[in-house]
C-alpha cells in the first residue's frame, strides 16, 4: 500500500472514533441500479482508439526523453561523462545521479529511478537525455561514456541468501531479527506470523506432508508501456501527464524527489492500458520532470517493451517450504511455512503478505509462517495483483490437495472442515468478520463443473485463495448540474471499471437513471489525497465516498425543497429521486424531482454538491475457490486448460460484468503464471526473454471461456456490502492448476511455471523412479 | 451576465434568507498577506511561452476545422451544396445549418454560430469542414456552393431604426413597449429607468444643455483569437478545450445545441490571451463539436484575425441624446438620456446597462433614461468591459463638463456637489450601499496631477464612471496537502490575476505564506456550476468562496487537533495558522500548525478539505474618477495623451499590482476607443479594417505611464471588503479624454473616435463658424 508517507511519522490521535457498521440491509433488498450491467463508459473510447493513454499527450515544444541503462547486472559506476552528449546539436538536457539530491523519505525509489554508486541490475537507469528528436536522443545516449567496475551478481533468491553471496547493499542489516545481525546480508527483512504451537500440532496429526516449492518472477503484462509527459516551468510550477494507478502518489514521490512543494506539481492520470499493480510506483516520471526542468521544455518518455521488462517492476520469485499435518478425519492440526521472496535490487518483496495470506483460508489452532524479503540483481519488483499471495497459497494449497488424497477425503470437504469463518482467528492475527469462504466452497462443490466426468490424461484441481482488501485515503466530489445530470470526480484511476461502478452507486443513492451520471478521474488539483488504485480498494472506498457525497447532496436538496415550500428542512425526506414533504405538519406539496430542484438551485442558494473525504477502513476480506480441469500430453508435457470455474465472494457485485471480468482476468493471469510465464536469467545475470515473443503469456487460443459464480456475502463495512474483487482471483489458480496437473499426470510438480519441458521431465523422472 | 438559463423559468423559493454583512473590520486591520504583491503565478509561463492557450492543445488524430463565411451582409441562403466538398479526399466531415436542430433556449446563439434562413452579416458562418490538413480544408471550403439571394442591408443604428430600414428579422417586435407594436422593426427592446419629473426638473435649472452623441463599435482587441479543440466520442461523451471566460457557460450552451446532457460534455478552459468580455459567448465551439461528432475525430478550429473581427463580438456602436439641467450654484435639477445601441444581427446590445449607468454617479431628484436595443447587419456583439456604460457615461460626463464650464464651477466640485453616496437613490432604482465615489473625487481633486500646469494646446479633462459589479454562482474546492501546502480549485478562468488573489485570500485566512498555496482553474467536471468570469465578479465571488472554504477547512483542522488532544472541538481555536487550545478546561498543549495537522490527516480521519458553493450577491458597486491631460495639434488634429491618472475604489486591493493593472488596462482601452478605434463599414456593408494594421489600437508608444490611486472603501458584502475592479476603469476615459480634447482645442466633439481627421474638421468648422 502506497500511503501518504508523511503520515507514518505523524503523531497519532489519542482517540479515534470507531466507524459504525455501514451496511444497509433494507436498501440492499430493493436495489434498482446496483447489479445492472450498463455499457462501460470507457468502452467506446478504448475500442475506437479515442482514449488517450500515457504517450497520447502532446505539449507544444515537447522533447523526446530517452534513458541510458546499465548493460551489467552489478557494477560500480566509476564515472559518467556526458560532455559529448550535451554538446550534440538538438540535445536540450542530460541528467545523471548528480541531478537528484539525496532523499531520506524515498531513498530506494531515488536509487532505482537513477543509479547512484552502483548499477544493481541490467537495465538500471544511468543517465537520461532530452532532445528534439528520437534520433538525436539515441545518438546522445551513445555519446555518454560510463566507466563501470563490474561486480559479481546474484539473481536467485536462495543463492542470494547464501552466506557468500555477492552483497547488493553493504549496509543492509536484516530487520525483524532480535538481536539485530551484525553482518550485512541480502535479506532485507524477516517477519513471522501465527499462533499456537506447531510442533505440538504436528504431533497430533495422522499425516504430515512437507514440500519445497519454487515460483518464477512474472510480469503483470499490461499492454501499455509506461509513458509520461512532464512540464516544469521556469518558476517551478510543474505538471505531469502519465499512465499510473495512483497520480496522487506519483505527485508526492516526484515532488519529494524534485524537492518541490506538493502543491507545485499537478498530475493528471491518463487512461491506463493495464496496470495490475505494476503502475503503482514511479520509474520514468521523476526522470522526465528532471529533464524538463533542466531543458525548460516539456519532455515525453515512453518505455519500450524491452525497458518495461528490464526496468519496471515484475513480481517476486520465491522459494518456499510448507509443512501441514492432518488427522485421518480431516482436521488440520498444524501448518508451517517459510517464504523466501526476492523482490529485485531493493527491499520490498511481498514476502510478508505471502506469509500472512498463506494459511488465511483456514481456522487453525497451530500455525506459523516466516517471511524473508531478499534482494537480488534484478529490477525492483512492483505490486502484482494480490502481491505475495499467489505463491504462498500455491504452496499451501498444493500440500492440502496432497493431504486430501492421502486421507482419501474430497479436497473441498477437507477445506470446508477447516475453513475460516466469521469469528475465527486468522493465521496473521485479527479475527475474521463476516466472510464468504464457506459459501464459495459450497458453491464450488455444488457446481456442475465439479461433478462433470473427465477423460484420460485429464485431471481436476481445486484451490481456495484469500486477499485482505484495503481501504485508505479517498475523496470524492459530486456535483448536481442544472439539467438534473450529475458529475462525479474521484481520484482513483479506473483500471477495472470503477467509473461505471461509481455512476451506478450514485444513481442508486440519488434515485436517478445510470445514464444521468458521469464519473471522471480528476487530476491532483481538484481533490484531496487519494491512495492509489490498488489493494482492491476502489469500488469499496471511492464507492463509499460517492455514496456519502450523494447523501450530503440529498440533504442539501431536501433543504432546498424545504426553502421552496417554506417548511422546516426536517420535514422533507428523499425518496426515489424526489424530495417529499413528510410528517403531519409538513404540508401538501407535490414531490420535487432531483432535476426540478437542480433547476432552481441558482435561486435557492447556488450550485448543489456533495463532498466526502475520509480514510476508509472496513474493506472486508475476500475469498475465492477455483475449479480447473487440465489435460496433460504425456508425450510433450503440454498442459491444456479444458474448463475453468471461478467462485468468489464479491460482497455485492455493483456491476456484475466487471466483477466477472475481474474473476476471469485473475484466472487468466494465474494460468499464465502457472504454466508458462517466467523471467529467464542467464548465467551472465541478463534477462533472456524481454519481450512478448519470448515471455509466454496466455493468448485467447490458450484459454477456455472462464465460468464465474458471484457469491454475495455482504461486507458490513460498506453501505451496499461491497468487497474488493480485483485481487483474490489470481490467488487460487497456481495451486488449482498444479493440483489438476498432478491429477492428470500422476506426478506432483513443485516448481512454476509448469512449462512443457518441466512437466515432461517430471513425468519422465517419475517413470524412471517407478521402474 | 451569462446565467444558468434553466434557472430563469424555475420556481423561486418563497423565502430566501438575507445574507449577513460579511465584512470583518477587525481582520482587515491586521492583514498579513492581503495587500502584498507576490509574483504573478501565470507570469513565468506567459513570458516563457509555456502557457497553453486555445490552439495549443493537440489531440491524436486531430483534424483542422475551417468555416465558410458569408461574403454578403444580408442574404437569403437559398441552398448549400456540400457534395463536392464531402467527396474531396481528406475531408472527414462537412456541416451546415442542417446539422443543428432548432433550439428554443439558445435560439440566437444557434442562428449566430451557423446561419439558418439568412446570412445576417459579412462573416456569418454558412458551413464548416473538418479535414486532415488546412490545405484540404481550404480547398473543401471552395467546393461548397452557396446560392445567395442578396438583400438590402443596414449597419448604422439610426438608419436601422428608420421606418423603411431593411428588416433583419421579420418577426422582431420591440419588447418593453405597451401596447406592443404591431409592426416588426429592428428595435429588439426598449427600456426605461428613472424617477422624479424631469420636465419639472429642467424648469428649475439655470442652465440646460442638450447634446447628441455618437460612438463607434470597437473590438476588445484581445491578442489571442478564439480557438478550441473538440472531441466527441462514438458514445457521445465529449470534451472541449477552449479559450473562454466561462467554460461552464460554454458547456451549457454547447450541450444544449448538441442536444446532449451537460454531464456528457467536459470543458477545460485554456490559458486565455485576453478576453475583456469578448470570450463570454460561444462562436466556434459548437461548430467544432458538431464537426467532431460527424467525423468521429477531434477537431481544432482557430479563428484568423480577419474572422475575429468579422465574426466574433465587438461592442455596440451608439447614438445618444443627453440633456442635463443645473442651477448656478451647481445643483443638477434633472437628467435625461436616450441611448440607442446597435449590437449586430441579434438582440442583446447593452443599451439597458448604458441607460442604467449613465447617471449612476449622481444623486438626482429627477432623472429619466431610455434604452433602445437595435439590430443591424453586423456581427452579433459580445460583452466588452462594463458593457454599455462607457458610451452613455461619455455622453453624460461630456455634458457635465460643459455645464461646469458654463456656470464657472470646477468640474470635480460640481460632481462632488451631486455625487451619489451611501443611501442615495440610484438613477436605475436601488439605493446605494456603502460606496466610494466621493472618496475618488476628493482623491482626484487633491492629486498633484489635478493642479499641475498645462502648456499651449493642452487641456485637462475629468470624468467619473460607475459599474454595478456582479456576484453569481460560484464554487471552490480547497485541499490541504500532507506537506502543509494547499491546492485551490476554482471554476472562473483567470483573466486578470485571480489565481494570485485566490492564493492571497486563502493564505490570509489560513495563516500560512502565500507561496504555500496554489490555485488552478478546474475543468467543468471537478466543480459545480460557475458563472462566467465577467461583471468584475471573480475576486469578489470566487474569493469569498475560497475564504469560506478556508474557514470550513479550519473548522475541520480544529476538530482534528481536538481529536489528537482528546479535548472537545469547541475548545480549539485557529490563530495565526495554528490550532490552539482555548478556554479554561482545554488543557495545556503546544499549538499545532497547519502543516503538523496536515501530516496527521490520514490518522485522524483522512484528507482535510473545504468546499463552498453559493450564489454570490452583495458584490458592491464601484466608482472611479479619471484625470487626463491631452495635447491637440491644431495643424493635424492629432491628440497626444500627456498624463493620465486613474482614481478608483477597489473596496480592498487584494493584490495591488493587479488592481493597478486593471485600472491602467481600462484607461488604455478607453484611450483607444476615444481616439482611434472603430469598425469602419463601407456602403457595401462590409468591414474595411478587419486587422490590427487598419484597426488602430493604442500601442506602447502612444501612451504615457498611467498613474493610479487605489481608494479603499470596504464593501460590506465581502469578508475582506473586496469590490470588483475590472470594469469601472473603462467607463470614464471616453468622457475624460473628450473633455480634455475640448479644453485643449476649444471645440466640443460629440462623436467618437476623436481621430485626427475628425478633430481637425471640428477645429476647422469652429474656425469657419467663428469667422
Amino acid at each position: 500500500m502506497a500511503r501518504n508517507p508523511d503520515a507514518d511519522n505523524a503523531p497519532a490521535p489519542k482517540t479515534v472514533k470507531n466507524r459504525a457498521a455501514e451496511f444497509d440491509a433494507d436498501k440492499a433488498k430493493s436495489f434498482k441500479v446496483v447489479g445492472s450491467r450498463p455499457p462501460r463508459p470507457d468502452g467506446m473510447d478504448k475500442v475506437t482508439g479515442r482514449a488517450r493513454f500515457g504517450s497520447d499527450m502532446v505539449m507544444p515544444g515537447q522533447l523526446v526523453g530517452l534513458i541510458l541503462r546499465s548493460p551489467h547486472p552489478h557494477a560500480v559506476i566509476v564515472s559518467i561523462d556526458t560532455a559529448e552528449a550535451e554538446a550534440l546539436s538538438g540535445v536540450k538536457s542530460v541528467i545523471t545521479r548528480d541531478d537528484f539530491a539525496e532523499n531520506a523519505d524515498h531513498h530506494d525509489v531515488l536509487c532505482n529511478i537513477m543509479a547512484r554508486e552502483k548499477a544493481l541490475y541490467e537495465g538500471h537507469a544511468i543517465a537520461a537525455v532530452a532532445a528534439t528528436s528520437k534520433a538525436v536522443a539515441r545518438k546522445a545516449l551513445k555519446l555518454i561514456k560510463v566507466d563501470y567496475q563490474i561486480l559479481p551478481h546474484v539473481t536467485d533468491v536462495d543463492e542470494a541468501m547464501a552466506p557468500d553471496a555477492p552483497l547488493l547493499h553493504a549496509d543492509m542489516i536484516t530487520s525483524g531479527v532480535t538481536p539485530a545481525p551484525v553482518k550485512p546480508s541480502n535479506v532485507a527483512a524477516r517477519s513471522e506470523f501465527g499462533h499456537g504451537d506447531v510442533e505440538a500440532g504436528f504431533k497430533q496429526a495422522d499425516v504430515v506432508i512437507e514440500r519445497d516449492f519454487k515460483t518464477a518472477a512474472t510480469h503483470q503484462g499490461y499492454i501499455e508501456p509506461h509513458a509520461c509527459v512532464a512540464n516544469v516551468g521556469a518558476d517551478g510550477m510543474s505538471e505531469l501527464w502519465c499512465c499510473t494507478q495512483g497520480h496522487f502518489h506519483v505527485r508526492q514521490v516526484c515532488a519529494s524527489l524534485l524537492g518541490i512543494d506538493v502543491s507545485r506539481l499537478r498530475v493528471t492520470a491518463s487512461e491506463i492500458g493495464g496496470g495490475f499493480g505494476g503502475k503503482t510506483t514511479v520509474f520514468i516520471e521523476p526522470v522526465a520532470l528532471a529533464l524538463s526542468r533542466k531543458a525548460g521544455r516539456p519532455v515525453k518518455i515512453a518505455m519500450t517493451r524491452d525497458e518495461v521488462f528490464k526496468a519496471s517492476g515484475p513480481t517476486a520469485s520465491s522459494s518456499m517450504n510448507v509443512k501441514i499435518g492432518v488427522t485421518k478425519d480431516g482436521r488440520i492440526t498444524a501448518g508451517y511455512g517459510e517464504f523466501r521472496y526476492q523482490g529485485g535490487a531493493f527491499a520490498g518483496a511481498p514476502a510478508e503478505f505471502g506469509a500472512m495470506s498463506a494459511f488465511a483460508c483456514y481456522a487453525l489452532d497451530n500455525v506459523q509462517t516466516i517471511a524473508y524479503e531478499v534482494v537480488t540483481n534484478r529490477p525492483k519488483g512492483a505490486a502484482y495483483r494480490a502481491p505475495g499471495a499467489p505463491m504462498s497459497v500455491y504452496a499451501v494449497e498444493s500440500v492440502i490437495a496432497e493431504l486430501a488424497g492421502k486421507i482419501g477425503m474430497d479436497p473441498i470437504e477437507l477445506r470446508l472442515k477447516n475453513a475460516a469463518r466469521e469469528g475465527s482467528k486468522s493465521s496473521y492475527g485479527p479475527k475474521f468478520g463476516s466472510c464468504g469462504l464457506v459459501e464459495t466452497l459450497e458453491a464450488a462443490r455444488d457446481h456442475p463443473h465439479y461433478s462433470s466426468p473427465l477423460g484420460p490424461n485429464q485431471g481436476r484441481g481445486v484451490a481456495s485463495g484469500f486477499w485482505f482488501n484495503f481501504g485508505g485515503e479517498t475523496c470524492s466530489n459530486l456535483n448536481i448540474n442544472a439539467d438534473g445530470t450529475v458529475t462525479i470526480a474521484v481520484g482513483t484511476p479506473d483500471i477495472g471499471g470503477s467509473r461505471a461502478a461509481m455512476c451506478i452507486m450514485a444513481a442508486e443513492e440519488l434515485g436517478i437513471p445510470y445514464d444521468k451520471v458521469r464519473a471522471i478521474v480528476a487530476d491532483t488539483s481538484a481533490l484531496g489525497y487519494n491512495d492509489t488504485t490498488e489493494g482492491s480498494r476502489v469500488t469499496f472506498s471511492s464507492g463509499m465516498a460517492v455514496i456519502k457525497a450523494s447523501q450530503k447532496a440529498i440533504t442539501e436538496m431536501c433543504s432546498r425543497a424545504a426553502m421552496i415550500w417554506d417548511i422546516p428542512a426536517e420535514a422533507v425526506t428523499w425518496e426515489d429521486g424526489h424530495a417529499k414533504p413528510s410528517g403531519a405538519n409538513a404540508g401538501d406539496f407535490e414531490p420535487m424531482s432531483l432535476a426540478e430542484i437542480a433547476k432552481t438551485a441558482s435561486k435557492t442558494g447556488g450550485p448543489i454538491a456533495g463532498h466526502h473525504e475520509y480514510n476508509a477502513d472496513g474493506a472486508g476480506v475476500s475469498f475465492g475457490t477455483h475449479i480447473v480441469d487440465t489435460q496433460v500430453d504425456p508425450e510433450t508435457g503440454r498442459v491444456d486448460i479444458l474448463r475453468y470455474t471461478v467462485v468468489q465472494d464479491a460482497g455485492k457485485a455493483i456491476h456484475p460484468d466487471y466483477v466477472e471480468g475481474q474473476f476471469q482476468g485473475g484466472a487468466v493471469q494465474g494460468i499464465g503464471w502457472a504454466l508458462n510465464e517466467e523471467y529467464i536469467y542467464g548465467e551472465d545475470g541478463k534477462l533472456q526473454n524481454a519481450g512478448f515473443l519470448d515471455y509466454r503469456m496466455p493468448v485467447a487460443s490458450d484459454l477456455p471461456m472462464i465460468d464465474t459464480v458471484i457469491v454475495e456475502v455482504p461486507n458490513p463495512g460498506h453501505p451496499y456490502g461491497v468487497r474488493g474483487v480485483g485481487e483474490t482471483g489470481i490467488v487460487p489458480p497456481l495451486a488449482a492448476i498444479a493440483n489438476a496437473v498432478s491429477a492428470a499426470s500422476g506426478v506432483r510438480l513443485t516448481e512454476l511455471p509448469m512449462s512443457p519441458p518441466r512437466v515432461l521431465k517430471a513425468i519422465d523422472d517419475a517413470k524412471v523412479a517407478a521402474e
